[in-house]
């Protein structure tokens, strides 16, 4: 059974000065499963609690005596600039903390010998900052070494941390936390999850995702346009998708046009009986044009193993959009057929955007359940969202494994199966 | 205890012909209450379920003998033609019915003697019609005679009957339900609850909500730049939200730009020390300009109570919007101080825009549960939308009462406060 | 003939030191008229030629001498920051003018005893002002003394001034000018017109233009939207437009769906045979729907002529829209029959935008060029553009008249027939 | 001199039925050159004109026998279906002409071998087009033989044709022409020219370019975020423009984030002293980031001259885009300098988006036109817009040679070297 304890540096015995009207119950939870196959099964195993987020009455850190710092790191998505102004906006006006520094460049900003300049965060500085994509902190990849980033923290009397950040960036941050407890020093440590991917395991949704899915239904419909344009025409297009398939999911059944829809979790095959190219030439016979979507993680096992590995530790993956086009190019072209494909790869065009409105309310939230955890001494977690209520998480939970789409048994990848009409499997193995 | 039981014709004895690789247990169900004060809580009262939707296994009704029908009723909302579309597409594509009718104009159209043309709904006529806005079915307000209503449906020889619509259409959804059930014949009658004011009780989110308040988030910002394009300029816009205030307060929490958030959850006086006019004023003396959200049923106390109710049975509401125009520049007349007031009434502009993607992804779902449900033999019943679970729940659950903002003890409120800067209360009462 | 000769302080002596590649001739001009019946009809009439405007290879100011000054009058117009970042731009990095200041709220900021602060205006602090709607520098409407605002001028060492504002604020700067010149000294006076209606006289186009009807087709789609969801939906839409119809027109063209266009230009009458209310009976029995464009400044004649003068000196108009809402319910309901009118007033909304591409463009050479002028030592003048080249134009020529839609010999008003379809005449008099 | 003659088969006999107010003078003309030194150079060369476009008086076919035929090729373009629309509602509602049929697939539909199916073009099915981006007749590349198309545009009897397309297609169409001519047949060939670059000689503005250039500066957007957001950022955009940077430049000007602009017009080295990428390393250690436009076209010089010629017979290019992404990172890691370069590449995104309210607005005259030119019996000509006048053109004037920036002399390019800051000449020659 998972362990999903939240540490904290003890009770709170400071009066929230918040004074806000009413505080989250220390100890309120929401139950993780809460869906059964019949009323029956209700209490069959022991049931599993996240700590509900929120304002605590009373906090553990003085905010007198706070001073906070931020950092971004990873790969761009829609929403890290809210997040960034509603803990600001939160720890200043609620929790009356003054001093909020902006790391620069990612893991970086941390390390001193960088030299990069730290940035003074006030309302005024962060008031219009959710206008603009990407992180007004800019970023980076990779890690650092820990005992250099908390002697860092250390000089700067920085005593909350928040980390907005990848699956990397949260096990940096663990690393941070174990290193202040070897120290026994008090500096809580709260991730907000980051991923355009939403593959976090244990949080419902993660913010960016609905921002992109929703600009990927805009290009897929470019996609759409430029194969009925053509006699046999192809629109393909690689979404992002390393591990997980959702966005490609999601854009998929919202916008109704694609006809293949392609995932890390659902091996295919290219050639064969029954397979890809053969599938999307019956098509074309039958229709003349098609929309193909790839995530970026599918069709791994095209490419050669030792693959490198970048700077944060991620698999570099081949590009299986790139490849596909030349696959089909040269499929039809083997066949004597036209074919004309147009490939969109819009991976900048998406992350780069600014957060809808579902995504920048839903960053209002965690940046401000993320200020309330830190100040309430709570640390080495993150903020999550389950059952439609924001959630603490810790670290390791958080940083498990994947949360993948489910190929067998979800409602969504059958609503997948429904609106393209591709075969659930495209594999050469005899069992299909 | 509510009654979450749904209706059925009978068990299932076709084997569903959509060949789906698995199907939802007969029995499958989400739980209602997953928040608890802390974890001892769980088993404090006896649980309620809501019944999970999905295709079953065996169905009721022998598709080559079921003649659909579909009708959208009441004020236009984003996301009705998506929910059309999956309906017809499931429908047609998985269960093989073949006839699908449009009843055109709301409940107009199931009375024979209005003469409105029947629409033949198939997968090329509702191909794209998600792009657009609005119903292709085209509404009306207003009850029909739900004898007339039965009389034609059985000439017709239609026995699924779709109702797309607000409260009002539900309750003209529960008496054909009822007239069915009076003659002994099975016509299964489906809703799917529609209300831009996402104010269903017991449905977590309703569809075009996440559509209306995105837009609304594009007014709120046009009345944030007139508000500081003049001296004294203050944006005032009204928003939809007749009884309850979700459109609004999400809004406000979305855009970051609003300074106070009226909706009708939550009374407030106009004149008087510590009232909404006097904090306008405050604010602008401070800050030079202000931006107002009002809900269109905030402060209906300031009208004449012989309030005319229009041809749905629903309450015709006073202009809180045009009213607090006049009221705002009257106050700042009387005082000699100059105000810019500009007044947006986006409301007709708001609901006639297509669903965004997120919409468009949960219509999906809306329409293709909706057709699980009434070819499982279910009735009586509309689609809701639970835990993140899509439900079947009794009409009469849905229609008993509305679902409110809760102003006491909701993080939403709390981050209405935390970002408007508005008082909890400005009311003239002593307790405040 | 028109008089187009532009006044400067006199000759160029200066080197410009912004050391462009070329530089347009001093007398560089544009032929007023270029469409003829026939070739032969060329030199029927002397030809009138408008000074082009550009950087002058001599100019006038003592840079390390220039303090220049920006304002901002009437409402708002989208692209007004980018007229101003262009200014601010080529002073500051081709000019080497380093004192540039922004003064709020319109004239009054002009006049000392309304102690507006006045705004620095850098590279940096109007880098990205383009992405917002409205002016950083706010704006009023109304005059202002002209000598009080020489006065201020003086006591500031300004001697650019940059006007940006429509006919009023045009015909102020036109006093300031009048007033420098009776003092003998040389502040160099350059307005840049703004009018969101395009009825400058001897512009092709003025800027906030191309937004404001690309914007407003967005409403009537919606229009249409609610028009074609309801039995008799009529959709009602009054756009911009005291004057003249250019707004409508163009909107009307692109968008397609508009069927009856009412404009300033061109007399209706509302009742009577073959008149306005007669046509939408026969489009409405014919189509069930129609969408009807108003014009703020059309059917001025159904109102009380005595009508309030603003601040500005403009006459205050009758609301059209919501007089036509109101006569269509009228007329239909003493016939018995059903209409349901949708009215969409979006004004502020469309003027709230921040500028489109084209706009953008536009307006990057507007401020430019009149920073260009100003440098010259021109003066009394505003920056214009004819036959796709920015000019110079005296501002007693540009306010003289305005332009208007030509209804009886224009392409334009030819193509908003026929997309139409309404008649060329609604009238009541005998010869129609 | 040019001729500018259009060729006719006689003078219109038929009185037009369209019953129009007013009609442009058969002779009317707009001159070509507006713009002088000074107003004396107005005679010093003798006058061109272009011809006037617009409905005539007297018409040359009778509408009861015209068959038209509208064709689309080469790449897609925003804007094709509206013009399409504007073709049929003008020969159906005010010629009444009834038999309007669509080819499909470029004029590989006018092969009747090619056993492509012809469309019926209707008022009801072309109403909604403009809503979507591309050609609902799709297209093709390449030639195709004239006499084959002419023998089927004679066995279906169409004596209206009209190509919508490029140079090739231009060109294709005056073979058409050449045919008929031999064959003693009228048959109107009219085109209307596409090109989303917009460089075609002696036309003002092309259809699309407004759109493609307004959808390029949202890519621009999203690389300055993305430098923004790493150390050494890079953002590298590849915009459309094979021959002319229009699209770049406009972008450019437009946006204000770009910092280099790289146009086939103007040539640039890569490596060496005050070369391009000397030039970004030294606006990368200033700044830290950098955004970078690079038009198709440019920098062709670095590619392998033996190219491949496409179906069309256009130069096949070098992938520039890919190239630069390439050479920089390849620079920066020779130096062992940090660089993070994210490159964009957004055709078939831009050139697929339906198009905006100004080309909308355009299309509907060009389509227009288009009608009223072939109907008056005009041919061998393409629809031209000069100094803001609708034209007629020789089909030879329009594919003489291409109209390109002007990097001399012209205001656009110094305001484009005067938003980016780049030097005027990257190169490596003795007079730089």
């Amino acid at each position: 059974m998972i362990d999903t304890k939240i540490k904290k540096f003890g009770d709170g015995k400071i009066i929230n000065p918040a004074g806000y009207d009413f505080y989250t119950p220390e100890d309120s939870c929401v139950v993780f499963k809460a869906v059964f196959n019949n009323p029956q099964d209700l209490n069959s195993e022991p049931p599993v609690f996240f700590e509900q987020a929120g304002p605590r009455e009373k906090i553990w850190f003085d905010p007198a005596k706070v001073k906070a710092g931020i950092v971004t790191c990873g790969g761009l998505c829609p929403g890290i600039n809210d997040v960034i102004r509603a803990i600001v906006m939160e720890l200043h006006y609620w929790y009356k903390v003054k001093d909020i520094l902006g790391f620069r460049y990612g893991y970086e900003g941390l390390v001193k010998s960088f030299n990069h300049p730290v940035m003074n965060l006030t309302p005024s500085s962060v008031s219009d900052i959710m206008t603009m994509g990407g992180s007004i902190l800019a970023s980076s990849r990779g890690h650092q070494d820990p005992e250099k980033m908390v002697d860092y923290l250390q000089e700067l009397g920085v005593n909350l941390l928040f980390t907005i950040g990848g699956d990397g960036t949260l096990r940096g941050a663990a690393k941070i936390h174990a290193e202040c407890e070897r120290r026994g020093i008090e500096i809580s440590v709260v991730g907000i999850p980051k991923t355009i991917d939403n593959d976090i395991n244990y949080i419902q949704r993660s913010f960016g995702f609905s921002t992109a899915f929703s600009e990927a239904i805009k290009v897929i419909e470019g996609a759409h346009i430029e194969a009925i344009g053509a006699k046999n025409g192809v629109g393909l297009v690689k979404l992002m998708g390393r591990h997980s398939g959702f966005i490609a999911v999601h854009a998929t059944i919202a916008s109704k046009h694609v006809n293949f829809c392609l995932i890390p979790e659902n091996d295919f095959d290219l050639e064969g009986p029954g397979c890809f190219l053969e599938k999307l030439e019956q098509r074309l016979d039958a229709r003349k044009h098609a929309v193909v979507v790839v995530a970026e993680g599918a069709g791994q096992k095209f490419f050669d193993s030792e693959a490198m590995i970048d700077k944060s530790g991620n698999k570099k993956l081949g590009d299986i959009g790139w490849f596909m086009n030349l696959k089909i190019k040269e499929y039809f072209a083997a066949k004597g057929k036209e074919v004309n494909v147009k490939y969109f790869d819009p991976s900048y065009i998406i992350r780069s955007t600014p957060a809808n409105a579902d995504d920048s309310f839903f960053c209002s939230f965690l940046g401000q359940n993320a200020a309330h955890a830190a100040m309430s001494g709570r640390t080495g977690m993150v903020v999550g969202y389950w059952n439609n209520v924001y959630t603490h998480l810790p670290i390791e939970l958080a940083t498990l494994e994947r949360k993948v789409v489910n190929t067998e048994k979800s409602p969504r990848w059958r609503a997948v199966l429904a609106s393209t009409g591709q075969p659930a499997k495209m594999l050469n193995n005899a069992n299909n």
